[in-house]
């Protein structure tokens, strides 16, 4: 049971990103973006106003943190040196984090951008105003998210797990009468402690006043809009649910959904069903390694308008997931063209799969009434794919049967 | 009970925002940020890899969205044209926008950034390098954010009824034994269902398979951490709790956290409790029209100091609420030298409080052991302040008295 990244992880993330800090003949790498930072040390903090700055040398990795961060970190066995501001302006956080970056004589370094994020309203210095440093841009670290290691796919798998528990209780909850959104809470509360229960001291708490598992869903008309909200109505006999699943492992996610009915569906209902549910498996029967990622987004459309409902299809076929919810690579008939573009540092060779993607596979289609879209957590391998998510997707399974 | 902003509001906004764009001379004014384009227009999205741009000019209110979200955004009555690409990358999204603009005649623009925001991923063309169009800076919507309005307050109001029912549910349901995360998410889920038969058609559906009442708390040694996690453990008799509640409401927020005993506090936890009290009792009693913001937190270090307490405050007073949980100004004693820097817009008249500034208070004490922090959003009025959060403070109300 995997529930946390093991030490080795983060050494042979930090061996490749000094690498390429010698590839590219700067002094250090540094980072604002906390997913980056959380990705190269393992330090997860929430992306506020207040910056944090990561550099890392051939030799040593420091850290800037507001005050309120430092307990949170002082103890990481990958940063050297805590250096704190006391917050955000008047600490002059950029100011420190130059003062860190001089100590480790970087005069030319390799940032993700050029000052922190305007996140909550930041407001700051870029980092190459200062006179003894000089900043090239990289994104290094959004690079090698792509190719997820074997202790990645580890953690998502649990996820899929726990997602599938919280989908199962919301299924069981699910009857006419019944409040979408209470459904929806108790069930991934009772996930969430069943996921706690299970783990203990394995679990990595990563919420705060809330659980791990969250699972819910959208109903009726608003399925009809592939980013609708819940409305305040009951369930009724004849609704389409659009469901969606998830549990936080150690900071990484899957993602699993369903389209299911409250009763019976129509014959209208459950052709839609079928239609999408036939692109989900054409685009799954598609994935593999070396496989161009913008062919699975046009065998989809193939089929789609083989059948006559292209219209009816609002969106690309999927995203890779990961530590976000959604990451590149995109599965869309134009990801080869991006690749090529000047505007990315991708080629020809970031157009295909490689082992390591886990992708979300999830065709819709949305009529003038309801929309259908399962969506499925799906990791490439040397060799085929596996499957991370598993809850049955046929239309028996995903009808709630009343009486 | 005001649970919706009236389309008034919105009009205001846009006459305000047209006035800036003839005043910067500029043929349309551009928007890329999700939270700008929603205070404007009322249309609210997730930000995420899939740009949307909003352009205004003196006359007009066009948009460019993905295809998946045509149908959210196509009935609001503040925009007359609505552009959408398919999908990203491949729908080209900027080239649509450029169509889009040219087709207004917008050659030259005030854009609160040069292209779409790096989200999850995504990577595409700044705006200015179309040879047709000149891009300035401004960011009109961010500082027009800072006074809310008498209907944004009230919202904000409303949110805090609905956070104060979640903090009592969260408070009647502790008790040693009970696993924090399970009674985090049943009160949220309780007064989540509680705000939703209230409101009923007056509800506006802002969550996605979840509630719009959010209250939970941290527990024990993780109350050292101001952004500690929710640990897998069982609440204890002598368990400090640091509780935070919300509620959205037409997409506003409040902010109410407490700090809890788990039955009778020892006379070290009762004395930090005190301090803790007095330090927010003093910040509020400072708060007004034309005080100088920075003032705010000196007087509440002034007190830590003379306590000889100083060193366990690890941050500073507070920050504004409202469409974001930490917005702009914030209560820290740089902010007067913040407000004068040449990395801001802003100049002497923003380092002072004004009427429709809603701000958190929550100066916080942080021992080897446990933290203690009270936050309440306080409105400022034209002759004084307004307590939005209502929750007692006193000690005796926030110990949870055991058999």
């Amino acid at each position: 049971m995997a529930t946390e990244l093991p030490d080795s992880e983060y050494d042979g993330r930090l061996e490749r990103i000094r690498n390429q800090i010698a590839d590219a003949d700067a002094d250090a790498g540094v980072w604002f973006g906390a997913t980056s930072i959380e990705y190269l040390t393992g330090f997860d903090h929430i992306q506020t106003e207040r910056p944090v700055v990561l550099a890392v040398t051939a030799d040593r990795a420091e850290i800037t943190v507001p005050r309120l961060e430092v307990e949170r970190v002082e103890s990481n066995p990958r940063i050297d040196t805590v250096f704190h501001y006391r917050d955000y302006p008047g600490g002059r956080p950029i100011a420190v984090a130059v003062e860190m970056l001089e100590g480790l004589g970087a005069e030319r370094v390799a940032a993700d951008a050029d000052g922190a994020p305007g996140t909550m309203g930041y407001e700051g210095p870029p980092l190459s105003e200062h006179a003894d440093i000089a900043v090239d841009d990289q994104s290094w670290v959004s690079r090698l998210r792509w190719e997820k290691s074997d202790a990645e796919v580890d953690l998502i798998r649990e996820s899929a797990k726990w997602a599938n528990l919280g989908h199962r209780y919301l299924a069981e909850e699910t009857e006419p009468g019944a409040h979408p959104v209470t459904v929806s809470q108790r069930a991934s509360m009772e996930a969430s402690r069943a996921m706690l229960d299970t783990l203990g001291d394995q679990y990595v708490p990563r919420t705060r006043g809330s659980g791990p598992v969250h699972a819910g869903y959208i109903t009726g008309e608003q399925t009809r809009l592939p980013h609708g909200h819940t409305a305040n109505r009951r369930l009724e006999e004849g609704d389409v649910l659009v469901t969606g699943a998830t549990a936080n492992v150690d900071g990484y996610y899957s993602e699993l959904e369903r389209t299911m009915f409250v009763g019976e569906p129509t014959d209208e209902q459950a052709h839609y069903f079928e239609l999408m549910l036939e692109a989900q498996t054409i685009a799954i029967d598609e994935l593999g390694p070396g496989v161009p990622i913008a062919d699975v987004d046009a065998a989809v459309d193939a089929y789609f308008e083989e059948q006559g409902v292209a219209d009816l299809a609002q969106h690309h076929v999927g995203h890779n997931i990961g530590m976000g919810g959604h990451e590149p690579p995109y599965i869309d008939r134009g990801w080869d063209d991006h690749c090529e573009s000047e505007y990315t540092s991708f080629d020809a060779d970031d157009a295909v799969m490689r082992p390591g993607h886990v992708w979300t596979i999830e065709p819709g289609l949305y009529t003038e009434r309801e929309g259908y879209r399962h969506s499925d957590t799906i990791a490439i391998t040397d060799d085929g794919i596996e499957w991370l998510t598993y809850y049955p997707r046929d239309l028996e399974s995903n009808v709630i049967s009343i009486e």
